[in-house]
């Protein structure tokens, strides 16, 4: 008997969870909304993620379901969970990652450290907030938000009066201290339903415009107190919001030397990419082993260090065939991962990751070997 | 427009392109006898590499058009060449694979070091070869054999009587020298229509009962001489034959201090799996670089050594998923390479690579981690 992992959403994180269940003999089932999705490979069903029927239909043919994005609706998990369906991570993992307001209680619960927060309602709470926290702060809402969307930064609540407005009854807004930050980080980690985690190196991850950039494993000057302090609060939240799979723990390197949860992604996550060729076990390989409750991979690296650089398409969103030969001829070690996407400016379509000794080179090959796609 | 490579033939040559395929952002299209076969992931087609207008019909759709197995007849390649398919390798090339004669012919004019041969079609002559050659001499079918098949070692032309029997006009058998050797060795080589050549370091193999059972990447103790002789001879035998793609040189180095030739694979090959995790380019990826022309990736290794334990079915032909799950919780920093394949014993259906820098604790792991497939 074969294993089946079905994964629900056809993007580019499914699209790579392919190439590690080819590896390990698994069978991969992708549901997409269309045929030809970044993970069209591995597609054996067309519907929404939001469709209960579609999503049972296809899960019955799976030994294990997870999941290619953090949108699938509550009730079509629970939907699954009352059909005996094995899904991981699970419903009530999944909902603190749909749900940045349960996300910052449940965290204020464990004792990890976060910006200073508040669920608000009224322009009036806002502006209380904002006073206290030193004139500026983040109002984000509490769910749909991903790469900078559903974020913003106010002075004054009426810079969110359109959010304010919105609301329904029951609804909230979060708002949060404005972090000074050297730089961001982010821990990526691994559990078993069993309860076995591993972690990889904690990364330094550089964003432009509200989207990661680049990611260099390890974080440069992060051995003892810095990794020390990222695992154990990945593994807090690996253990206590039952998480299963890989996911992906954000987090801000104060200028006041404190290390903040930002957000967690209960999924495989940019963050992660580098580990497909600087690690022995990649995050894609990990998280099916992890949902499958196989034992672990190691998440050793294979080299000093890795560095991870994302492929935005540019402004001419130019011909990928002749960047790619460009990118290939240039930088022969340089390690190509492009998403079948059609190219647009600002839209993500591939990175690169690079491997070596030298941090310096490492960085200036991944940059230039992700510059032809981005004339 | 995304590039499309074609693969005739679903095993797990073809199955193991698939991963490159994706990172690289490529279309993989396959053409498999069965739906079920190891690369079913990718079939897009089903047929059989023997029917010219169902080959031809799968091509129309490719960039390029290469191969699973060398047993395309040359009559169908000259209908995809005719047709303006760009066909790599070529069948010129190709026709040197599957005539074990021709390649001897060809080797000699290029004055590769081979063992001594000659083409003999009675008893006559393989008995004199026997006594000029020390009493004991290789007879070789001409077409079809792999894996020890088609070969027969013999003191005597009577041990190959029903080959003989069976030649119809025009028809031959190839008798070879008999080689002491302390060891074999393989040389991986990359070669692009346009010329450019890259090479993997020379490996060691080891055979158990004809069947390639371990690969040791870099061979032991062959940096200077051996490794300079196995590329000068893999590079001559590319450009001489005019070889696109990966493709595999094995060698014996003898007990008087010879390196010879003993076969050329035209094809990616077991002797280079190891790459997928031991080297920045897979021999996968290489040969899709290679065959659309595009630009060679760097084949320098990621550890010092790397370890390939091929995964044989055992007498129980057990189960996958118990052993899988064994593997991976014994050997966390292994990395497994199933095929989709149902077990029969003495069936090929996956392998293990362990990278390191201690060759001794490698090669252990690599061989602990197939062990439990194989009860």
């Amino acid at each position: 008997m074969t294993r089946v992992v079905g994964v629900i959403g056809g993007g580019q994180l499914a699209r790579m969870m392919t190439p590690p269940a080819i590896n390990l003999g698994l069978e991969i089932y992708v549901l997409a909304k269309e045929s030809y999705e970044s993970a069209k490979i591995a597609v054996t069903a067309l519907g929404d993620h939001t469709d209960a029927q579609a999503v049972l239909t296809f899960a019955q043919g799976c030994d294990v379901v997870t999941f290619d994005h953090e949108h699938v609706p509550q009730s079509v998990l629970a939907d699954l969970v009352a059909a005996g369906v094995n899904v991981h991570p699970k419903p009530e993992a999944l909902l603190f990652a749909q749900d940045k307001l349960l996300m910052r209680k449940r965290l204020s619960e464990l004792g990890v450290p976060i910006p200073g927060w508040a669920q608000v309602t009224t322009a009036e709470q806002i502006d209380n907030f904002i006073a206290e926290y030193g004139g500026r702060a983040v109002v984000k809402t509490p769910r749909g938000g991903y790469d900078g969307k559903g974020v913003r930064v106010v002075t004054t609540a009426a810079e969110v009066a359109d959010w304010l407005d919105a609301l329904e009854s029951g609804e909230a807004l979060l708002v949060e201290e404005f972090v000074s930050f050297n730089r961001e980080l982010a821990q990526m980690i691994a559990r078993r339903p069993s309860g076995d985690v591993e972690l990889w190196p904690v990364v330094e991850t550089v964003q432009a415009n509200g989207v990661c950039a680049e990611v260099i494993a390890p974080a440069p000057a992060s051995a003892g107190k810095v990794a020390d302090m990222a695992a154990h609060i990945a593994t807090t939240i690996a253990h206590g919001l039952d998480v299963t799979g890989v996911f992906a723990v954000e987090m801000f390197e104060t200028t006041d030397d404190r290390i903040l949860v930002n957000e967690v992604a209960m999924r495989p996550h940019n963050s992660g990419h580098w580990s497909q060729d600087g690690s022995l076990t990649s995050q894609f390989e990990q998280h099916l082993r992890a949902v499958l409750d196989l034992p672990l991979g190691s998440s050793a690296m294979v080299a000093d260090w890795a560095v991870m650089s994302n492929i935005l398409g540019g402004p001419s969103s130019g011909d990928l065939d002749t960047a790619t030969a460009q990118t290939l001829g240039e930088y022969p070690e340089a390690k190509l991962h492009l998403y079948g996407k059609t190219p647009r400016p600002g839209r993500k379509i591939g990175h690169v990751n690079v491997i070596g000794d030298d941090l310096d080179r490492a960085v200036a090959a991944a940059r230039g070997a992700t510059a032809f796609f981005q004339d």
